[in-house]
């Protein structure tokens, strides 16, 4: 078996080239074996192994003459999600802040230093269906939404050097950060101000306001924002009236967890 | 490399542990490694080397000293979700059939013998949000519900057979059907009447009808259902009205799947 | 110029070939010279003065380096939709049919032994807007469609044996008509009826329904008809209800335009 | 072949003619042979070859003794329409405005230097039915609506003079701006407002307002308008509420582009 150390512990090559099949299969949308035999640089037997052991373990189906990722993946998602903190005690204030706004609200976390949905609901006027639905389906960088910003914010300043160095400051509009000074001092002004804003950062037209998640020892667990266009999203709205809306329903997330928490040892 | 032949393809017995050590976590809402260790047998050290990779891969995160899934799961489900037929051309149905049921309207496939859910959805009067939530979660028996027994009725006997072989014919309620000879009469009687009923054969108070959604060449790709809570769901309405809007359901369902591919031969 | 006699008139092969040109954009969604050239089997040069003339005449625009139809057709199409003498006529008639019967209908005539849609309006509960949306920009065989049969049946034999001739009687699904002495004979039954049926013809779980319009002097104008899933078009309703309510409105549309002929030798 | 030299490109005569013979139909609604010889100075027979090519290619159909552009270019329109990104991304937020306003409104391009109506649709109280279902059928000058010198106001000056040097400065009524240094500086404050507005300058007692569609880049794609009478469209409404919701469906319709170009490149 062809390991190597990592830190203090091994990695198994097998079960990595297991993950890089699942990886392949869900950006392909199914593959053949020649196919994934070529694209993984497999031997055609070996790539037959690995999915014909997926698909004993289930995480695999087989439509004709290609295979693709099974409904597990479904059901270990949402088993995922249920069990999140954030969203067991942000759901419904994110249902009631999409209602509030009638535009998008998102619930998100950090993991691995990208962005993770968790949640999102459209409310009554919300654009971009189809791009945050495109968006669910894929992690995000930090540096360029209100979310990650708030959640960037609130991680210690090494962990944020290193983020930016693993994926660079990633420039998606003009308004994008690209420079690491730059962000620096704008994760300061949002701690300051308590919220972050996303000034067509990521797309031209559409704002954001997000405010970050914390538990009661102060660790960041994600955060609550509100998008929408910039013609909606602007003047006292933009500046103080949303604001004061998002960092309420973080607020009232942080409250509800904390509730729980105390409720476990009184 | 410990592996064994199944039918002509060789199962890769780390890939089937990487499996295990996922279904492991998934089941324990997280681990220790000590913990992991003991439940599959692993050395502590090898156990570290399975959760290390997979969370270099991103599928797992570790909080303080346990290991849990991580949200990729989610990313991955929705994906799967998002580009199956069923809710592709049936998640709108869903939706019109709730609203019109005021009932829990379900949509599934079957998945190696289990029926899995892909989409549901809560009308204004719906009960059992909290069982239908756990559902969603993991894979259920096909033999006692409207939607297992409406896939079951078209598919081939040996694999009837062969499923029941797999999985018998658990008794959930006293009205569950647990003899083989009387299933295959009752599905000889699903296909005659076009739908399958769950006669508080899943869980005593709650009634459903389901009916197949078939594609052109006559292939069952799944099921749609509506359930409720017998006091509803009975006399004319359970017997006539209910199938009636299942089945127009379905039937839509199958005819926009079949226009997609006529449009795509114009 | 090369040019060659059909009947008594002759063909422009410079005209054809721009045709084509025009044909081969509408496909591809835009072509670069180089492409069409390629295409069509012409030198580029050849190719560019043809995109340059259809250019300066405005049915073709450029965008980059490649050459698009122009919205000019969006205007001559509406142009001739607006003088025919159905859409006048018949508008208002498939809006109300639409609403009566909640689901589509639909406005068609025949042109060159093919289906032309003239107009066509979802009703409430309508599927298969995304089917409909794709077939309204291209024409379609005559065969299996109730407006196109209800068409058929009253144009001269010999005239349909030249249609059959033509396009064949390809096969939608194992119910379309592909024999020219059934088709015969379904022609004579719709006369006698005043109807024709789409019984899943087309698409699989979809039927149509479709009466003739036809001038005072007995001429078929074109026709109208309604088309939903089969769960709802069935029984009474397909076999009679629906298909009094089709022929009333051929009828309106007819008595329309007879009035207006009228009018005009008052 | 009598061809001449169009900048690097050259021109088919025969082709040019074939489009003069489509334009001619369309106009005339429908010629005989002799009718457009005279038209177009054509011999007999060559009109007849040219009517002949275009009906075998099926652009058009005889009845009787006249010819007429066929239902073909009602395909072709449609298919251009679909395709085009302003309907894609801005067709349902017109519909909205329509619905909000009660008025008309309208989404257009420019094409060739002259206003293209790309979608239009009647609110509840709209004026003007006929005269937008005129106008939809034919080009536009840009300088008199509120649309056109959105979409002048974003051109280079040198375009915008080009464009005028074309087609002049028609006079519609009192107000329509004729005079170049006037329309420079109208356009100079429209890019400082941000909208336009078409105050009894196309029709006397009808106003409208409209705002411009740009990319990311900056670059003007078209625009969205409403439309009605100055009875109405007065006062604060006229010079407040309106304009705020034109550019908002206006950057609502841009956000739709932004976000649909950068989901392609998550």
């Amino acid at each position: 078996m062809n390991d190597h150390e990592t830190g203090s512990a091994r990695t198994l090559e097998t079960v990595a080239r297991a993950c890089d099949v699942i990886e392949t299969l869900e950006k392909r949308d199914g593959v053949g074996v020649t196919e994934l035999a070529m694209a993984l640089d497999l031997s055609k037997s070996s790539a037959h192994s690995y999915l014909n052991t997926l698909r004993e373990k289930r995480l695999v189906v087989k439509r004709g003459d290609t295979y693709h990722l099974s409904l597990e993946f479904l059901y270990l998602g949402k088993s995922v999600r249920h069990r999140h903190v954030l969203f067991e005690h942000g759901k419904s204030t994110v249902d009631r802040l999409a209602e509030r706004s009638g535009e998008y609200a998102h619930l998100m976390c950090e993991q691995h230093g990208l962005e993770r949905n968790i949640y999102k609901v459209p409310g009554e006027n919300a654009v971009g269906d189809d791009y945050h639905t495109a968006k669910e389906q894929k992690p995000d960088y930090l540096h360029f939404t209100s979310t990650g910003k708030a959640v960037l914010a609130h991680l210690l300043e090494t962990r944020v050097r290193s983020i930016v160095d693993s994926y660079g400051l990633v420039r998606k509009t003009e308004h994008t950060i690209t420079d690491l000074d730059a962000l620096l001092a704008e994760l300061e002004s949002i701690r300051e101000r308590g919220y972050a804003v996303n000034d067509e950062e990521e797309i031209k037209g559409i704002r954001a306001v997000g405010a970050p998640i914390r538990s009661a020892n102060g660790e960041v667990l994600g955060a609550i924002s509100v998008s929408g266009p910039t013609s909606r999203l602007n003047d006292e709205y933009y500046h103080d009236e949303l604001p004061r809306m998002v960092m309420e329903s973080a607020n009232v997330t942080e409250a509800s967890i904390n509730m729980s928490t105390a409720s476990e040892t009184l």
